[in-house]
């Protein structure tokens, strides 16, 4: 399946990217706004997995260039890049592509960081204004520690809680999150009871903020 | 130590009682708006803990002389509950006393669950107001799930986030909720902080909702 990641030289990206082109054989598209960046991301998690024994084709493109033709597109941007990413790539999706997003918008303060809710609900809530009403969109990858996610050392038992108004959208974004050995997918329902998923983000690094042994960790609900 | 469960008789409350009644020699007192309700479920405690070869004095009061000369006061009781509660006993809570709120304020739709949050900020954050300001208070013990936690059947490995502004109030709530086979108490900073754990509750419910397996489940950070 071809896998686009949009901003997938940032920190989730590479996570996913690495995790992906470790444990499957899913074609990945790295996407940027910055094609050179892009290609030489690209090239890094090639010679990563390179040297772990595994041969993939991993390519760097513009945004818009990975998103073309892809089966899943993951904005695996900053908050605050979520709505542009989307515009630049619009004319790209449609109801074939199921769009994801794992992006949270935090404030910090002296105290710690919080869940900056957007006035129209979620994160995941803006993706959707912005995108065509005829495009899938799911929430996953939200809650997970991107430098553990990127360390194929690093083993780990973590849930990624994924939400979408689109069953099937979501059972394919499911499936794809549990073929990294470790991560379980857990359902929560729709876009609606998106906040609560993104407001756990910033938990983890109050968390990681207040305890010494406790950085780097994901949520396992049982 | 005198450890009174304000609303001792609802379900997160029977949890606690149960817990600390099996694994410390905790002082328990229950507390109820109407004292032979009280008096009847602290009996009830005693006798399940009695029939697993438990000896333990759990005594129900009115949650005014329940509360007073505890040393810890958890407010067990419903959000919607929590300021009238704090009020008929503020008389009986000083600088010596630590207050301990689990509650969270949740709405439903036809999505799911979510998190109510108040306009003071949290739920906490109106515990807060309605206590003296020489008060120390601790928010504990949201996230468990009542019916397990109550099960003395039931093995678990939850964590419990603990958040105030008070290092020496949080420390000993920390180490009464770690005297619980199970639980790990996990520091996640100030009052300030608890919207984003207050908001976890919701989160555990929508997972319930969604997936057949998963009933029941609390959080673990790892």
């Amino acid at each position: 399946m071809r896998i686009a990641l949009l901003g997938g030289t940032g920190d989730i990206g590479q996570g996913l990217a690495l995790r992906w082109g470790f444990h499957t054989d899913h074609e990945l598209l790295i996407g940027s706004r910055d094609p050179e960046k892009a290609r030489n991301k690209a090239e890094e998690y090639e010679t990563e997995l390179d040297s772990r024994g595994v041969e993939t084709n991993i390519k760097g493109f513009e945004n818009a260039m990975a998103a073309d033709r892809a089966r899943v597109v993951v904005l695996s941007v900053p908050a605050y890049h979520l709505v542009d990413t989307i515009d630049a790539v619009a004319d790209r999706l449609d109801e074939e592509t199921t769009v994801v997003t794992p992006a949270v918008g935090m404030k910090r303060d002296d105290d710690g960081l919080h869940y900056n809710r957007p006035g129209a609900g979620s994160v995941a809530a803006l993706a959707a204004d912005a995108l065509d009403d005829n495009v899938p969109l799911v929430g996953a990858f939200h809650n997970l520690p991107a430098g553990r996610l990127a360390n194929l050392d690093a083993d780990f038992e973590w849930d990624t809680l994924v939400f979408g108004d689109d069953d099937d959208a979501k059972g394919l974004v499911s499936d794809l999150a549990e073929e990294i050995a470790g991560l379980r997918a857990v359902d929560v329902g729709g876009l609606a009871n998106a906040a609560e998923v993104e407001a756990v983000t910033p938990l983890l690094i109050n968390i990681a903020m207040n305890n010494d042994g406790l950085h780097d960790l994901g949520v396992r609900f049982q």
